[in-house]
This record gives C-alpha cells, structure tokens and sequence, in this order.
C-alpha cells in the first residue's frame, strides 16, 4: 500500500490556471479486531502498521489487563494479523480485549486519546541521568528533518524519531501527530530497544497527549521545533522528562528538566 | 479562563542559557454531561466553550436523535451550563443522550472523530452555484493570519475562519485542528448564519475528518494554506465541495471544485 498517491488538480498561479499532477498523502482507515469484533478504528498513514498498533496498545494501556503490559512474545510481529484491503487495513489483536473496553472508550473523544488520566499518581517520574549536548542536539534535529520524504513530495505528514546522542535509531512520519510517535514506540518494543538514554524528535506540537505517551514509553528527552501547551509542561515537570521545544538551529526554549543538557 | 499563561523557562540561545518566562497556550480538558453522567471528553483552548460544544454535538451528529439535527430553541446559549473550575471544565447538554451513544463510541479511536461513515450515500452533495474571485481569496488569507494573536504569542494553535467574499464574520482558534472549526460551525448555528455562498478559511491540514465536517456543515469552499490527503480529496470531489490547498500568497492548488474559482 502507497503512503502517497499522484492526482489530477488544477494549479492557480498568479492570475492563471493549468491542469497538473499532485502527491497527496495517503489516509487509511486501520480497523482493529479483538476476536472478529471491531474495537477500535482509527485514520493512519499506511506505513509500519504493525508497529504503530503495537505503539498504539503500549501506549494507550489498551491491552487487555491491568497492569497495562503487554508479552513481547504474546505480540511478536508474526503473531498480529495484517489484512490489507482495498480502502482499508484490518488487524487482528492476538489478545482478547475484555470489557475493559467499554470503560476504556466511554469516555474518549475526538482528538483525544485514552490516556486520559494526568493526576499525579498516574504519572510516573522519569529517572534517568542521561546528559545531552545541545550541539548535539542541533545535529540530529537537521538530520531528522531532512529525512521525511513523504513530507518533501506531500507537505501533509508529521515525524517523530527515536535517537542516541549520535544518531537517529527509528524514524516514522504519519499524517498523526500521534500515530507517528506510537509507531517508534511500537518499533521499539518490537525490536527491543530500551528507551533509556534515548531522545525523542517531534516535528509537531507537544500538547498532554503527545507528553503522555512519551512518558509512558520511558524516554528522558522529547525535542520539537513546535510549541507545548501549559498542560503538556505541567505534565513533563511532574514526571521530569527533558522537554524541549522551539528547537530552532542552535535555540532552544526548555520547558522541563535543564539538569540533563550540558552547560 | 485565560487561553494562555505565562511560566519561566530556560531560553537556550548561541551557546548560553538563561532564566526567563514564556507564554504557552493553555490546554484544558472539556467534560460534557447529559443527566449527570458524563458522556464524552476532549482537550481544548478555554475560549468559545459555548460554540465548540454546539458545533461539535452537530458536526459528529452526536445529538441525541436520529436526523443528527438540532432545535435552535433547545440549544439556545442560556439552556447550555458551562461550569469553570480550577483544572477542567464541564458541560451539561440541554438534551438527554440515550443508548445511540454507546454505538458512537464503540468506533472512536485516537484522534478519531466519529464522523467516521464515509460510505458514499452518507455524504450529501454541496448545491450551491458561488464564485469567488481569486484576489479576494489572496486577500481574505492574509487577513486570517494576522488575526490570531494566540498564535503570535503561544505558536500553539490552529485557526479556522467563516467568510463571504469580503470579510471574515468569524474567527476561531484552538490547540486542536478540529476544535477550532467545531467553534465556527456551533457560531454560526448559535448565531443563524448560514454557511450558504460563504468560504471556511482554515491554517491546519486538510484530513477527511475536516473535510466531512466541512461538508456536513454545508459550506461550499474550503481554503487551507496546508496539504490535503487523498481520502479528503476524495470526499471533497464526492460531495462537489470545492477544496483548495497550499494557498501561498497568489498561488493555490485546486483539489476539487474548480467551477467555484472565477478564471
């Protein structure tokens, strides 16, 4: 399936009009089945879906127990059905999902995800002494931001990228803001890498639900070029996850956690 | 409630960091209830609650009855109880919402709205015979963005404007793409203007979900400076709206509806 797809479209240029061929990002609607029953659907970039649900369920708790944990054995990659039809993409979950859905989806909305609880217990304090140069940091951000070609041919995706000092580990770009961050969180634990010491790269807004699943996923640094929102920095102070935004060349605002960039 | 705050951070800049405060655009949780019980939640900037709520109970079709359709006279602004407190804010619907709700929900994922019905029967066709000017719609943009003061100090927000050819009538903004349109579709249902012969001007991109919420509304030309999808030119072409994309000064490309630009 093509994360993008070529149309017919008229282009307006000062005062004149031509017919020409565009890229447009593609959307697909991801349906996810827990024993032939729909649980959920959501709109995605057809890209690394396996990992994006994996991310998904990871990150929004949504995995049928309650400690919110999933076996890595229990969701290898062979063990998740992909069906790709034509207009859409059907998952199969290789766990029952029981009737904590109802509860899980009773109170969600649009934009707006399942990890909703932010009172303070719920959220848990990162701890983790990674310190990073922010020379380095500049680095992999101009990395980072080339490396979207889907951005570069259809201006309509975000990225997020999981990275060491060095060099960016995981990329993903979605036409969600979310959907991006949960596929390098689903790569991850697929893959088994440990998000300690590790940065996370946004390309879009740090609101509650992005901080959230960063914390969740264990992170100690998250890095965009966008803005926060008050919510989102309370969260990041209380969990002491590094948050950086209005990453720009060799500027930076930090919101959270100082103590783990170089002076 | 104020739609930004203040807070200090840490501006990293050449090299050297320093104490200083920076204003980030609030974040509040919006719980909406129907005879006490709450029913739904969603993330939003605290201004125009009254529209949002209105605007979006009309564009999910979340509105208690079967023709998705609402009574001006129940949903008057006075019957709508808005109570602020200190971390959230909560909304008592003027209406009972029965079973249907469950239904609603079962679908909804993250960043899902449940205007999730795509099928070609359920999108109507926009019947509505205007032409706008290109100038005009230079014009009308750059207006649009030097509106929002939000976004000149938080870099948080998207906007999202109701228009005729010469003025903008109303003007909305929010942390989310799809709040911000929801204020301006509750305003004009609050306000009796009706979306014939107008233009919705938005900042954000151009997903099926904000194209289905255009169209439900009826408005016949939607503008953004941002990239569409193929799923949302899809449905623009469908319901005969005309859509525009990547509007850059005098320039735009045309993704559907082209009858509606003057030549």
């Amino acid at each position: 399936m093509n994360p993008s797809s070529k149309i017919n479209i008229i282009e307006y240029r000062n005062g004149l009009s031509s017919e020409t061929s565009d890229t447009v990002v593609s959307e697909k609607r991801l349906k996810i089945f827990s024993n032939n029953k729909e649980v959920l659907s959501l709109l995605c970039t057809p890209t690394m879906v396996r990992e994006l649900v994996v991310g998904f369920v990871l990150s929004e708790g949504f995995t049928g127990n309650k400690t919110g944990s999933i076996q890595q054995e229990e969701w290898c990659s062979e063990r998740i059905e992909i069906f790709w039809k034509d207009e859409e993409i059907e998952v199969n979950l290789p766990l029952d999902i029981p009737e904590g859905i109802a509860a899980l989806t009773s109170g969600c909305g649009k934009g707006i995800t399942f990890l909703s609880d932010t009172s303070e217990e719920k959220i848990s304090e990162i701890k983790d002494n990674t310190v990073v140069n922010p020379g380095n940091i500049t680095g992999l951000y101009k990395d980072f931001q080339k490396r979207s070609e889907l951005f570069r041919t259809t201006g309509g995706v975000h990225s997020a990228a999981l990275c060491n000092e060095k060099e960016i580990i995981v990329f993903a770009d979605d036409i969600g803001r979310h959907n991006a961050v949960d596929k390098i969180i689903g790569y991850s634990f697929l893959e088994n890498i440990s998000p300690e010491g590790k940065i996370l790269l946004l390309s879009g807004r740090l609101s509650s639900e992005i901080t959230l699943k960063a914390v969740k996923f264990g992170v100690p640094v998250l890095i965009s070029r966008a803005a926060p929102t008050d919510m989102s920095v309370e969260i990041a102070r209380r969990s002491k996850i590094t948050m950086i935004g209005f990453l720009r060349g060799n500027n930076m605002n930090i919101y959270s956690g100082p103590e783990r960039i170089k002076k």
